[in-house]
């Protein structure tokens, strides 16, 4: 492969004129910057990707850090912020804290010392300061740090109020909520929108508390469904939760959906693999990645961004998991 | 943060020094060594990164090369790779290629560029040429590119005899095979197991060609159990293809796993969440990314290999969707 001095040579200047038309900085003559031009075609020169790291401090390397790439919600994310990544001539560097804040420091700082370009945050363990200090590009996914860090989120309030309408247009009588982890924005948000939508429309409810997990939900539910046998609609804040409810169910003898309605809530592929296929309030997950990235490109290329904060649109998607109450009465 | 000008100030030395000291190359004297040590200490000096990276030709960084990290089997991998690249002060560059040629080339060129110290390959696409032309340590995941490449992989034709006894063992009269994409390797041998145990036991059987989809295998495996009602035991050659065969006996009344025994293969989370749970020979995913880490650092760190292909045990996983059919003929 040939080097930055046998570009030189062939050019018949010094390094240090090659560096600079390089890099597009000092002072070169016309004719000088002609002759590097033309030896790097002829050699088919390719200025090494570290060195212009160390010049420009920038490695063209975007970081995503995420809880557990194995969580389903994050891989069909990563997809597409590597998609768009690769667009724009960016790689993307996978980092997994399993929301521990001393992982997360850590890769912060190996993702500086890297002079990585930007960071895609889906966990806030530490504090905004440790994040500003950083002095790195920085859009949050799926959570909001502060007014300055741009992020992208979906509208889980009003995903939990399409759900819970969608329960009671189907003539769920008696309503419960598989909630998601208290004090987790999304989770907290679609618990909102169930409660507000049930009382809106003075049908009586109960929530459960339980994470995103299948053996918890499973466990909350079949005990919801054995102490009140009169529930008929169950939103369950995640559809991994989701698919718990349906398990509890089968334990109990209740079927999905001639006697119980069960929605939830992310529209990750697995849910059209259960059978019945769930019903759920699909997160646009492709576009937050796509977005997200496209915000943090913009900013490690100090393009000035004309919102800071988007809110995309959930959308209802009914399988096979929900029907009409009423006629299945009949 | 301290700069290596600051360093050689403090230590009384020139920067020439210092570095000399930092790569362990060249002469410097005992005293010097000494002072250039405690000046780093006491201005709490990291070199940094990416200059060491220009300097050793390595970055600490090694690449995956997934085919699409969306795939439900490849999470789990990603994950362990990335823990035990942690562990060894390795970040990874995650890259999804869609199995297509080009895009392959291009990634691979670029890790290149930045000094990427090996490759974990989920995929061939190129030819084995392209490859070693790379000059880069590299280990195959789930396949075997050539003697020379070391490679992990699981034992998938074992696997597909352990599935097969099972069915037969559980009374299955009638077998058939969803079998996997024709030409990938783990898919072919998977179907050789099936088909040289049902040919052991004598027990007649049916292959139909389906890939790892579930929309496709659903479809063969709703034809299938229309056209040959008799059929009471399905080997499918993947855990989603599985899903999709749940689904077809949903669609033509078949009860799993009371009158229809179903198996998977893979292992991956998802098996789980179906109801009922799916019988599946996991493949050892985790150990799998992890070991093939571990061969990839020794091979970056110059460490002699024992051993070039490793081949892992597959596990038989009964859980929901197998069961004795005399005892529920009784």
């Amino acid at each position: 492969m040939a080097t930055i001095r046998d570009v030189a040579k062939s050019a018949g200047v010094s390094v240090a004129t090659v560096s600079r038309v390089l890099n597009k900085k000092g002072y070169v003559s016309k004719e000088s910057e002609k002759a590097v031009m033309s030896a790097i075609a002829s050699l088919n020169y390719e200025p090494n990707s570290v060195a212009r790291t160390l010049n420009n401090k920038s490695s063209s390397m975007i970081g995503l850090v995420v809880p557990d790439i194995t969580n389903p919600f994050f891989p069909e994310l990563a997809r597409a912020i590597e998609d768009v990544a690769n667009i724009y001539g960016y790689t993307v560097v996978l980092c997994n804290t399993d929301e521990e804040v001393k992982k997360e420091k850590q890769y912060l700082h190996a993702l500086k010392q890297k002079y990585i370009d930007g960071i895609i945050l889906t966990t806030s363990s530490l504090s905004d300061e440790d994040y500003s200090k950083l002095n790195i590009p920085i859009v949050a996914l799926d959570r909001v740090i502060d007014d300055k860090t741009p992020s992208v989120f979906s509208d889980n309030k009003k995903g939990g109020e399409m759900a819970t309408e969608h329960l009671i247009a189907n003539g769920c009588k008696y309503l419960a909520h598989i909630r998601g982890p208290i004090g987790v924005g999304p989770a907290d948000d679609r618990y909102e929108g169930f409660v507000e939508t049930a009382e809106k429309f003075n049908v009586p409810y109960i929530v459960v508390n339980a994470d995103f997990h299948l053996d918890r939900s499973r466990e909350v539910a079949e005990e919801l469904l054995r102490n009140h046998p009169n529930i008929d609609g169950i939103f369950a804040s995640s559809d991994v939760a989701a698919a718990g409810v349906m398990k509890a169910a089968h334990s109990v003898g209740r079927l999905i959906p001639e006697n119980l309605n069960v929605i939830g809530f992310d529209g990750i592929p697995m849910g059209t693999m259960l059978t019945p296929a769930l019903t759920t309030v699909k997160q646009p997950i492709y576009d937050m990645g796509a977005l997200a990235t496209r915000l943090l490109i913009k900013q490690v290329e100090k393009t000035r961004l004309d919102t800071y904060h988007y809110k995309l649109e959930t959308k209802l998607v009914v399988r096979e998991t929900t029907k009409n109450l009423e006629v299945s009465h009949e």
